[in-house]
């Protein structure tokens, strides 16, 4: 087919913001090419806030066609935690029609070159920069997720890790050249002379596993890296959030077509409700890289049985924050208030244990005891909630009745702190909308109720509840935190100190098991949140994820480079 | 301890040379800072042949004492493939002990950082260097390779492949600097400031498992890329090839000390006949990554058990080599006769399948038909054999008594173009000494015997036997290679061909199915040998091998990068 967006053009036209992107990856120094304020868009061709929200409208009911070969049916039923009904329908696949369809492209996409595949992807996510305003609606009316951090969650902070991978991807396969020539000295006698060549060939099939919480930020980092890397790429969306997922897809297509390269190399595959169509696909010869967030089971399901593909899962985790001292005790509430409360919880990287000395802390306002800091804390969140259309802005809905669920059964744990409180979205009155509980449990394991209180702390209870736990020191407190992070993994791991030791042991622990670690937040920056090119994701070290976003080790095993050696 | 050799000494001393390392992985041009001619060692510190000489024998009939903790007993039994009973014995360790040892020194090996680990390791690989003349008869009395070889790649060969390793496991850590501080603007508002620090976290302690024929070529570049990387390292060599193993864990566990370091972060685990122990060292919680070189059963077995480990692996592979034409006929026969000889065929990476077309081929002698092409390979092997002196320096002894077995039942498989001979070695009366054989088998597999035929080319048979399979034309012998590849695996593909087209096909299915490809080789430089630095070494991508070396995926898995950030 003719290409209408030469893979030339894309070149000239993206190499520059790969560059920085190679040099923010390496400094870890801020950069983002993709704006944070709704209003920055609207225009050189991005679409408007309105003209977002009209675009999502228009989605709404319709039979999402993504022209692709073996489509047997259509499926769907997304229902927004908002309370709308999506009844958007997409294509499901016949796997045995599409699979030999996607490999199809993948010679000229290996022919294409490290730097064209790069290209083909940025102009992949600038695409999708330009519909940001349509895919914050996706994302929030699939995710819960409230308007704003639909917007930037969903969409920069997204893109920023899409492109992050395509730069960890580029920058990968161009360490060993296209060619090099080879002459080893043999004394008197002629050298020998060999030349060679190094080519970058993808594994095979990708399959993007995706989750209902992230759609787009969870799901961009495999799929930009395998794509980048020369492979194709299956994305397989959780079936309450298509939609954010569909149309990453689509632009995909889009832009692949118009480059000249075969569409068929990324594709969607949606699912009949009870289908289960990820474990058949992952287990298919045909995929060779599988990337997947969401629960632990599952996750160690594909780990185990998909042997033929690499598996790169996030799965869940007990985070943790222990807090020793502080001298900015108002900034440690408000921030942990904040980290409490966004999206109710409902992000891998929420804190849920909170570890406090029964003896209390010093603080800049003098020592407070364990009753008071949680107290402090609860009182921080509810007033930081206390204000419905603040908290509906923060709290966003309820992703799943199962939330609910466990959010209800919290009470039960222990002594609350602070009890969950239903709030009204005057927009959206079929919303499920929770503040936050805060339970007490004490973590000392000879206690009476020691086990039942740890069978508690050392689940992870997704969701809008945290876990007081007092602890008899912080010492005590060092030993919890490296027995959960080995024990259950860790996203992220928070701590608040005055103490150099302190700070060194815990920052020991950290390095031990292998968890990011979050040191004395006051400000405006959350231990929950993480900046592409700069801040890991995750480890790949602890039992929560067994990658991280985005280093060498993400992308490195999605290629493999084929030498041909020739006499010169 | 003291520092006798300060890692600030060692880095002055050593960075020149990694940064040529890394220069010559990015280039790929030839490079190397270990000698290959024997005469080139015995000043500034190295030992002479006869020093060497003298080394090993001084070792016979020794206790090797590393002064490892958790030593219960001493075991050995090598017996040399030329006769000579080694009666070393060697550190039995009891593994309870030895694991908590050797996780001791790992936080100051953490804390070292990557550039003074890297000299570490350099420093290890010096004081090796200059005991090249010591292990090559090492590894000539365990592996049987004839002594120049030996001395090459068991010696400066490998030495690359260990430095190799580390220059990528040194590019690896740094692409991630120490630390960054991240500014983000906030419009009016002050920007946000956080401080980020990086650390490099080993995985734990990584299991090698030698191999009895290139214990030290197979085996530097996984010790040496896990120390590098932050990990300690035990060693777990073929009880047949212990020898060259120990001796490199002596060194390592000196220069460790010198430089401040607890020698316990390098330790051997010797076995006693029968024992099994890599299969229990390796379900060890402690060991967090493995590197094998064996049986394809073994290391399918490593893969699907050691769950909480990497696992990286080479296995057995069925390599090929396509003739379609030529245009320097006799140095194709040479080139050949060559590959199929050096060390009595085996190396996993010398040819096993000659698919020669049954109508014959084209050559600058005029067409040959297959049976011609056949007896004139038959006859170069003859003739680069027939001299007993030279025979002897090329085959050295088979390494072990399934390998003649093998050899001793290959006549039965089909026509014999080529017998093997017995060669008697003067100096060693005990070596077992054979010239290869070379089988006629029928690759159609309508041919009434296809199913028998087909039973023998697809299934690895190491040692000096290769087939010489006749197919009904280059585009069948392609369908051949493209099936062996994706079913057994390939370490190396040949092939010969005038064609453009034919090259470009048989490239093709090599990118496709992941095979490293030589072409046209008629001078010098052999399909069986890889130069580090420049050649990959497998590629990872069929079933012969998970992984390549050396690459980044090779070292990218090895450690976590643990950060820790905070207000500024």
């Amino acid at each position: 087919m003719a290409a209408e967006a030469s893979p030339h053009d894309l070149i000239a036209k993206h190499r520059p913001t790969l560059d920085q992107a190679l040099e923010a990856i390496r400094t870890r120094a801020y950069w983002s090419p993709h704006p944070e304020h709704p209003k920055a868009y609207g225009e050189h061709g991005s679409l408007s806030m309105s003209d977002g929200k009209s675009a999502f409208d228009a989605l709404v009911g319709t039979r999402f066609d993504l022209d692709q070969p073996g489509t047997d049916d259509w499926v769907g039923g997304e229902v927004s935690p908002y309370g709308i009904e999506l009844g958007v329908t997409y294509p499901h696949p016949d796997i045995d029609a599409l699979l030999p369809a996607m490999r199809a492209g993948m010679r000229a996409w290996r022919e294409a070159g490290a730097e064209t595949r790069a290209a083909v992807c940025l102009e992949i996510l600038a695409r999708i920069s330009a519909r940001t305003h349509e895919f914050a609606h996706a994302v929030m009316h699939t995710s819960g997720q409230a308007f704003m951090m639909a917007f930037q969650a969903g969409g920069p902070h997204a893109q920023d890790r899409g492109l992050e991978a395509v730069a960890y991807a580029y920058v990968e396969q161009v360490r060993t050249p296209d060619a090099a020539e080879w002459t080893k000295p043999q004394g008197k006698r002629d050298p020998l002379v060999l030349g060679k060549r190094f080519t970058p060939v993808g594994r095979g099939i990708a399959l993007v596993v995706g989750c209902n919480t992230f759609p787009t930020w969870n799901g961009y980092p495999g799929l930009f890296a395998s794509l980048a890397t020369g492979n194709a790429v299956l994305v397989k969306p959780h079936p309450r959030a298509v939609l954010p997922l569909a149309l990453t897809v689509q632009v995909a297509r889009e832009v692949l077509a118009e480059a000249g390269f075969d569409p068929n190399l990324v594709a969607l595959a949606a699912e009949a409700p009870g289908e289960g169509l990820a474990k058949t696909l992952a287990l298919r010869p045909e995929i060779k890289i599988i990337d997947y967030t969401g629960s632990t089971a599952f996750g160690d399901w594909l780990e185990t049985h998909a042997r033929q593909a690499q598996v790169y899962t996030e799965k869940a985790g007990v985070n943790t924050v222990v807090i020793d001292s502080t001298d900015r005790y108002q900034g440690m509430l408000s921030n942990l208030a904040f980290s409490l409360s966004l999206y109710s919880g409902q992000m891998c990287t929420t804190p849920q244990n909170l570890l406090v000395p029964r003896d209390g802390i010093t603080t800049d306002e003098g020592p407070k005891s364990y009753d008071e800091v949680v107290a402090d804390i609860a009182a921080a969140v509810g007033g930081l909630l206390g204000d419905d259309t603040r908290a509906n802005a923060l709290l966003g809905a309820l992703v799943n009745p199962d939330v609910k669920a466990r959010l209800e059964g919290a009470s039960g744990l222990g002594e609350v702190a602070l009890a969950s409180r239903e709030i009204t979205n005057p927009e959206f009155p079929g919303a499920v909308v929770r503040t936050p509980a805060i339970v007490k449990l004490d973590g000392a394991r000879k206690f009476w109720d020691g086990a039942e209180s740890e069978a508690a702390y050392l689940a992870e209870c997704f969701g809008p509840v945290s876990f007081a736990v007092a602890v008899d020191s912080t010492a005590d407190a060092l030993d919890l935190l490296r027995r959960t992070v080995r024990d259950k993994g860790a996203m992220t791991v928070g701590a608040y100190t005055t103490s150099d030791e302190v700070a060194e042991a815990v920052e020991e622990v950290c390095l031990d098991e292998c968890a990011q670690l979050s040191l004395n937040l006051t400000g405006g920056v959350y231990v929950n949140q993480t900046a592409a090119f700069s801040d890991f994701h995750g480890s790949g070290g602890n039992p929560a994820a067994n990658a991280a976003l985005c280093d060498g080790a993400f992308v490195s095993n999605r290629f493999r480079v084929v030498e041909v050696r020739t006499e010169a």
